[in-house]
This record gives C-alpha cells, sequence and structure tokens, in this order.
C-alpha cells in the first residue's frame, strides 16, 4: 500500500445533538456567526430553532440563504461579502449539500480572497479558512464531512469540484431528527446519493483500509433501512441512514469518487437537475462498465446486497447491480436519463466535459469520453 | 442511540509516510519543535533519521528522551522545562506509548499551566495545547489516536489517566517500517495491547456505531496476522497490525475501555510492569466476568476468533475466549499474574484502585472491588 491519507471533522452524533451548537461555536472563537442555510430549511423550522440556540447563548446570528439548489458562484461571493461586513467568525452551514458547499465556497473566499473558480481542482486553497461548523439536513451528501464543494460557475454551466484539506469542517453536528421533515422522495435521492458516495469510493483507485470499511457499512446500512426509513419514517432507521451517509463520506472524501459523479456534475451544471435524481439511473450502468476492473470489489458489493452466494466473483458482482437496479425500479424513482434531460443532443459536450472532472482520476477502470457516451445512451 | 462524540486526528499511512513530516510540521507553524522520544528508538536509529528529516528541511530541533517505559510526572514536568526554554512552537512524539504520552503530558503542562495531577481524570484541561505530531513506533498504545495520556504520580504509586479531547494529537503519521526493528515479544505485547483496546472498547457502555466496526475490524486484523508478523515479519502483516492498531485507537479513544485497563493501570503504578504484559493475563477472565452483561457482542468477537458456528450466543462467546486465551498460550507469553508480580499480598489495594480509575465507568457488567479482586485471584 502507498502512503494514504484520512482526515474527517470532529463529529457529534445522535438525537439533539444540535443543542450543543453554541458551545462548539464558542470552543472555535464564535462571537458572531454567518449561518447559511434556505429557504426550505425556514418553512421546515429548523432555521429558527438555530437561531434560537444561538441567541439563548447570546452568540449573535447573520443570516444568509440566497443558496440554489445547486449553489452559484454569485451566491459564494455574495455570501463572502456578508460575512466580512458583518465581522463574522464563525461560519455555520445548515442544509443539504446546498447550502454546506455554499458555506465552504464563503469561508474560501473570506480566507483566500478572489474569485471561487480560482480554486477548482485539487489543493488550490493555500490560505486557512474561518472555522466551519456544519449541521447536515439529510442523509446523503456528506458534505459535512468532506474535502469537497460544488459550486457552479454560471457562465460557464460548470458544476466545478474544490477538493481540499481545508474544507473539512472542524466540527459536525449531525442530529436525526433533522430528517423527520422530508419528504420520502428526499429520503430516497439522498440515501441513493449516499449510496453512489459509498460504491465508488470503494472501488476508487485511492481507497484505503481507512475507506474501504466505512464503504461496505455504508452500502450495508443503506440496503438494510432503505425500506423502512421511506415507508414507516421511523427514527430509529433514520438515524441508520444518518450513521450510513456519515460513513459514505468519510470514505468518498479521502478515497475520491468515480466517473458516476464526473457526469452527474456534468449534467447537473448543464441542467440544474437535482444531483440525488442522477444515481439510480447513472449507477448500475456505472457500475457495469467498472465491473472488469473491479471484480473482486464489486463482488464484496454483491455480498452485501444479496449475501453470500455460490457464484464466481463476476457473477455475484452482476447479480449485486441487477439486484442494486430493481431496488431503485421498487423505490418509483425514474431510472431514465430521458425523463430528467430535455435533449440528449448536447451528450457529446457533456461527456467531453465528465472525462475532464477531477472524479475520473480515481476512477478503477479508464474511461474516455466514448465510454461516457455509451455508458449514456446505455441508461437513456 | 444518545448523543455520542467521535474525534480523531489527521492521519498519513503507509511506507515512507514519514517522510512527510518537516512539511506537516511547517503547515502546524514550526519553526522550532521539541522530539520527545527515548533510548530504544536512538538505538534503532530512528531518532536520527527523524532529525536528519527536520534539519534537511531547516527546522531547529530540541530533543528530550528522559522517558521511562511508564513515563513519570517529574519527566513530563522537565520536558515541559525545556520545551518553554528551547521557545518550541510545535511538539513530535516518537516512540510506543511511553514518549507520546510523556509528549501529551509536556504539551499539556506547555499550554495550562500547574502540575500535570492537577489533569487527571476525564476533561479538565481548559486552554489549548501546542501542535502536536505523533509518530507511533509500535502498533498497539494507540497514544497517536486517543484522547487519553497515562502518567505515572511517582508519590501516589498511581498511573494517572488524563482524558482530553485536547489530547488528540493534529497530526498521526503512521508508518509500518518503524516496527521492522521490534523484538518478536514486543510485537507481540503490542498487539495483544490493541487487541485489548478492541475488545474493551467494543462491549463499553458508550460504544457508538462509529467506534463498534472500527473495533472488529481491529480484532479480525490482529488475529488473521499476528502469526505472520511474528514468524516471518513480513511487511504486508507488520502493515495490518499498525492498520488494526490504528483502528483499535479510533475506538477505545472514543469509546472508552472497561475493567481490563483499570487493573493494569493500578498494577502498573505500583509494580511498573510493562503495559502489554497485563493483557493476555487478564482480557480472558476480564471478558468472562463481562460476558453475562454483553452476551450478543461477545458472540460477534468469538465469530471474528472462530467464524461462524452454530450454537447459542452465550456458547460462542465463551468458546472464543477460550481461543483467545489459547492463542496467547500458543504465543508463549505468560498468561498467569504470579509470573509477572512480585508478591499477591497487595491484590485489595491494587483493587481498590482500580475500582476507582476512569476505565471502569464504561465497563459493561458493574464490577466493584471484590469483584475485581476475584479475577485477579482467577488470574493468579
Amino acid at each position: 500500500m502507498l502512503v494514504t491519507k484520512f482526515a474527517i471533522p470532529e463529529i457529534i452524533f445522535g438525537k439533539g445533538s444540535t443543542k450543543h451548537l453554541a458551545q462548539c461555536a464558542r470552543r472555535l472563537g464564535a462571537r458572531r456567526v454567518l449561518l447559511v442555510s434556505d429557504d426550505g430549511l425556514e418553512r421546515a423550522g429548523w432555521v429558527s430553532m438555530i437561531k434560537g440556540l444561538l441567541e439563548e447563548d447570546l452568540l449573535d446570528c447573520v443570516y444568509f440563504n440566497n443558496v440554489d439548489s445547486n449553489p452559484r458562484d454569485h451566491q459564494v461571493h455574495e455570501g463572502a461579502a456578508l460575512y466580512r461586513e458583518a465581522q463574522a467568525d464563525v461560519i455555520i452551514g445548515l442544509g443539504g449539500g446546498s447550502p454546506i458547499d455554499a458555506a465552504k465556497g464563503i469561508a474560501t473566499i473570506v480566507g483566500n480572497g478572489g474569485q471561487i473558480r480560482d480554486y477548482e481542482g485539487a489543493n488550490k486553497i493555500m490560505r486557512p479558512l474561518p472555522p466551519m461548523i456544519f449541521i447536515p439536513s439529510t442523509a446523503g451528501s456528506g458534505s459535512d464531512m468532506s474535502q469537497y464543494s460544488i459550486i457552479t460557475d454560471v457562465e460557464r454551466q460548470v458544476k466545478m469540484s474544490i477538493i481540499s484539506r481545508s474544507l473539512v469542517p472542524n466540527l459536525s453536528i449531525i442530529d436525526p431528527t433533522m430528517l423527520t421533515t422530508k419528504t420520502p422522495e428526499l429520503i430516497i435521492a439522498s440515501a441513493v446519493d449516499a449510496l453512489a458516495h459509498a460504491v465508488e469510493s470503494y472501488v476508487s483507485k485511492a481507497a484505503s483500509p481507512f475507506t474501504e470499511h466505512q464503504a461496505l457499512l455504508s452500502i450495508r446500512l443503506i440496503l438494510d433501512n432503505i425500506n423502512e426509513a421511506v415507508e414507516t419514517r421511523s427514527l430509529h432507521a433514520l438515524e441508520q441512514l444518518s450513521i450510513a451517509s456519515t460513513a459514505a463520506g468519510m470514505s468518498f472524501s479521502n478515497a475520491g469518487l468515480g466517473i458516476g459523479h464526473s457526469l452527474a456534475h456534468s449534467i447537473g451544471g448543464r441542467y440544474d437537475v437535482l444531483h440525488g435524481l442522477v444515481h439510480p439511473i447513472l449507477l448500475p450502468v456505472v457500475m457495469r462498465f467498472n465491473l472488469p476492473a473491479s471484480e473482486k470489489k464489486m463482488a464484496c458489493i454483491g455480498k452485501e446486497v444479496l449475501g453470500p452466494r455460490i457464484c464466481s466473483e463476476r457473477c455475484l458482482g452482476e447479480k449485486g447491480i441487477d439486484a442494486l437496479h430493481e431496488m431503485f425500479v421498487r423505490l418509483g424513482v425514474t431510472t431514465r436519463l430521458r425523463d430528467i434531460l430535455p435533449t440528449n443532443s448536447d451528450m457529446e459536450a457533456i461527456c467531453r466535459m465528465a472525462e475532464r472532472d477531477t472524479c475520473t482520476i480515481t476512477n478503477p477502470r479508464q474511461a474516455s469520453w466514448q465510454d461516457l457516451l455509451r455508458i449514456c445512451e446505455e441508461a437513456w
């Protein structure tokens, strides 16, 4: 094994863990925090709950909510201007991947200046960021764990991957009760996003013993709990999905992802579709493409999906992929690209862009834009 | 599940990972580091290797090596005085648990003043510590991962447990090639220490989904690799033991330990025996005592030791404990207390002290000093 790195934030996990927020912010030196969230979290009552917790502890709070479901570059710059104007000292991100990615972008600009596109790619952030605390409201994005921030460059219609150790927050506070106000559709989309993180990072070229068992744990927990979480919305099942999402976040943040995410970024940059809708469509096709390069690991995934079987590794891998696809159909999510994209006329441009995405580097099987195009055609 | 916390350092792992040391120290603001190590590491050539790496990068290095195998309070104070006198800015601990625990003690005094005994117990460290980088030279103590520092109070003949989030270093650099200069006896003692960390934290009252699978992973890796590591000293097997020790460290640091470690601390405070010698003696007896309170988990351990069996949980747990004991016998380590202690005349005092040890709180079964005495009698 070559030298490998593993970095995760400090984690506070469990029902009611948000009540530790103000104390944690103080420990990081907070007097006035910038809280980044969005309309959905406001409507569900979580924003006022968090504001209340900060007020109770006499912490000033400046609020920023101009964040789209795929956060834009200009929104990041607007948030950074607000942080500076308010002389805030700690950034709190509350939400799914979008507000948290926006909060990371804001922290990057606050600490390093310039434009957010200056930091596209890996390891471009040189100066320290202000302290960050993230509170994920979905069990999926893993952004509260990860070294990634995905920001849309509006002019170029690109979802930029910004990847840096500095984007791992000081603290992630994960409270599964947040999930109780989510629709079943969002719970499914988030869980499938986490599943894609786990699968892609498990077979990644940069996977390590520190990430592999997190990825397998995540796959197991999602398969064991997704039905109960959607059907009964039991807090136990939601809690298990939160653990799964956290484990998948630890894995992909340190092991990287693959071409499923390259395509998701490229498609999302052009069409602003919800990230979680893309994975049930692409994941099985991408897994089939990757199977020849990672038969052993795909067989391990197959074993998690199906239990032990007496058949070859390749066969177990194939049957596992089929079973995942069937699970997506059963969950009622769309499994064809044509259902979420207006046209297939620009698939070549999408695939040429995906070929250059950072996630393509760690994919276990070399993939040209022509390979990606065949994957998209199969998924159309 | 109640609210649970999980904190680990950033990790750089792998053969040759030490070459990143100087760069990492610089990232933490180092200009002059205090390097804490001991005679054994000097003889093996690792101290001069590390000094060379720092010099190459033009980093000043002040060296402190007055550390016994159970580090003493006055040694910590001496190291802290040297740090201040030299105006050092980062502490590097190189070694097994002893130099690293001493380095943590030094950092505590440097950041907080007073005497090291002022910080005995949990969460007594209030002010920040200087940046710390640890390089473990054994696959066992887990001190490079953990919130624990064990320092002997010479006057009271007590091994004090100092437990604080602040003792988790900024960075742990784990290079399995360090293990190649260790004797088979030390490899075994360290691996059994890691195994005891994994087992005790797995059944701990404070175990969480974030620690449990780390503990099981650690148990599996130790059982799979200890023979090969001792017999062939293959770098692959040593690397697997390093991963196991790291995983066990993540687990016990966040889940706590049990009465095996309470007794080990109490015995070690009085008799200065090597920590790693105590566990093969105590672990099976302690596991038998804990079995009624954690049958399900002991059965999971039994499954790791023996593979799946068709028998009751209790039976699987019992057979697993027996198999562990047999493994210790096969490895040629002593399994009787009488072989390492000069007398059993003061066992009552040892057990009364162990009852008050912090590790007793997280033990899965309530244990009085009389219970501990029966355990010691059984192990005598």
